[in-house]
């Protein structure tokens, strides 16, 4: 008999839950709205909604389901499947999501943080396939990140590992939303991109010529990092200067992880990402220019593949991988025992 | 039967070696000259004495010694005990370390970097003990790392992990060794810090009142990190400021590697880092101010035990690991047969 495995993609504004198959296939894919204000047991009765319609949409019995993963926002800790916090889900203070998961369905739930889930899901199926050090960057509202090492999600001493975002990359930069200044959140995500753009446009005496004031429809306070690209494409000056600096930045930051960790992938990831190869190529620059010849040997730097799927695809990996191992573990316990 | 461990220490100046129990305690520890520029050849053949000696000396049998662990300075390839490359030792490329050891020995020998072998002996007998997940700063000429991972040596992808001295703290910052601007080594090294006093001195009018210059005999030029920590102790305000600038690059790098890592314990070892306690408060007062609270809960920054024992320590542990490990491994497989 197959198995299936529940992929599920808690975020601040949507659920996405997806039918995946062993080999790492989406049969299945649906969204709803979070409704996160609404406090974590609406959240938690919707999470099962979605799950079973997924499961019942496909085709597939409820006994194929083998293992339900979830990748939640927030600090996890993954081996009792508890949320301890969350700045993106009001409420969500150490709440048990893998016991609430497991009453409900009597199926396997693992928990994981869902820039680990992303990873991991590149790692399966996407940009990563094949590697085992990886660091993954998602670049959106804010730059989050995960490492995974020899294949396995790397957690850290307290579950918190993983904020690329939180590198200190100019000392007395931008204040940052974690309150420390010059991290690389504050200089290198879509966030920080647009505000950049608006500023850079407002010091332009010359700015009524830049297709960026077109593209915010007249309020630079509007711009977002995706119009930006889009005048740098066209040649703008101002949008380009932006795009630079924000490879500068980030290639900073890579190259400094390239020397410290020695991965074998970069994995540029999250909205930003589809800026495409001509920003990955600044970065690849900055990177060079500054990582040792040793550490820069076996590292590559890529763009991701699953785009918003990477999160349902790795949370069903991680409920697969999850079960796999519990059944080496079993063998080898009864092997040792005979 | 006592089972013994000899651990070896080679540097670019000393070769130390010492006897040591599986409690980790040294019976004898003896040290040579490496005259490294005399090539490999040589240079292994005063390991192999050395070794000898430090058994003999502790009147130890031979039979009695399980296994022989050496940190070298360099890339190494762990899992063939080569030395791909080393800045330190002339001549040493792709040199057979553990085949030559074993082709005289006929012991088990592990090969491994100086700075992960220091970091290792923290973790087994100094600093470290009881911590899993430990980045260790190695503060003399230049800034070295190791990084242990639930308690092993992390190694990354081309075994060049590790190299904390080489995170960019200041993008247009002073050029460093390796090539690149601003990092943590061309700032905060023993060499960095000397250099960074004795231009104060020169740019100070009135420093002819300075300690600093009474230390360095009148010649700022011969300034030593040691002397800028005693003109700090003294109140010197040159001292003083260059130290607290050291502090602040390595505050704002273990920040962002306590962010990124998520690790229990950062040591903070080497020749500059019996500065002692007072400097110690200083970088920790800056480290807090930029990790994250999560992080940060979670992380302690002590200075190193062992002083210039590490090595000798961290080698004879990395054989006993070894050999612990195999064992471990025939065991199991031993089961699985039957």
């Amino acid at each position: 008999m197959s198995q299936y495995y529940i992929g599920i993609d808690l975020g601040g504004t949507n659920i996405s839950a997806a039918l995946v198959t062993a080999q790492g296939a989406i049969l299945c894919l649906e969204k709803v709205p979070a409704r996160v204000d609404e406090g974590p047991a609406k959240v938690i009765h919707r999470i099962l909604e979605l799950s079973r319609a997924v499961q019942q949409d496909a085709g597939v019995s409820d006994r194929s389901v083998a293992a339900i993963g979830i990748g939640a926002p927030g600090i996890i800790n993954i081996e009792k499947g508890i949320v301890l916090s969350s700045p993106n889900l009001p409420g969500w203070v150490n709440i048990p999501l893998r016991q609430k998961l497991y009453a409900a369905t009597k199926k396997t739930v693992v928990v994981e943080n869902d820039a680990n889930v992303a990873a991991y899901g590149e790692k399966w199926m996407g940009a990563g396939k094949g590697s085992g050090n990886i660091i993954m960057y998602t670049i959106g509202t804010g730059v989050g990140g995960g490492i995974l090492i020899d294949g396995e999600i790397y957690h850290g001493a307290c579950f918190a590992a993983g904020e690329v975002g939180h590198q200190t990359i100019l000392p007395d930069g931008p204040v940052c939303g974690c309150g420390n200044r010059g991290c690389l959140e504050a200089l290198a995500s879509g966030t920080a991109i647009g505000r950049a753009a608006s500023a850079a446009l407002e010091l332009e005496p010359n700015h009524h010529d830049s297709p960026l004031l077109a593209l915010c429809l007249g309020d630079p306070s509007k711009l977002t990092a995706k119009m930006v690209f889009q005048a740098a494409a066209k040649g703008d000056s101002i949008a380009k200067k932006v795009v630079e600096d924000a490879a500068f930045y980030l290639g900073i930051g890579i190259a400094s992880l390239i020397n410290i960790l020695n991965p074998e992938l970069i994995i540029i990831g999250g909205g930003v990402s589809t800026a495409g190869e001509a920003w990955l190529r600044l970065i690849r620059v900055e990177v060079k220019r500054r990582a040792m010849k040793d550490t820069m040997a076996c590292a590559k730097i890529v763009s991701a593949k699953l785009a918003d799927k990477a999160g349902v695809i790795g949370a069903a990996g991680i409920a697969l991988h999850a079960l796999q191992k519990s059944r080496d573990y079993a063998t080898a316990a009864r092997r040792a025992r005979h």
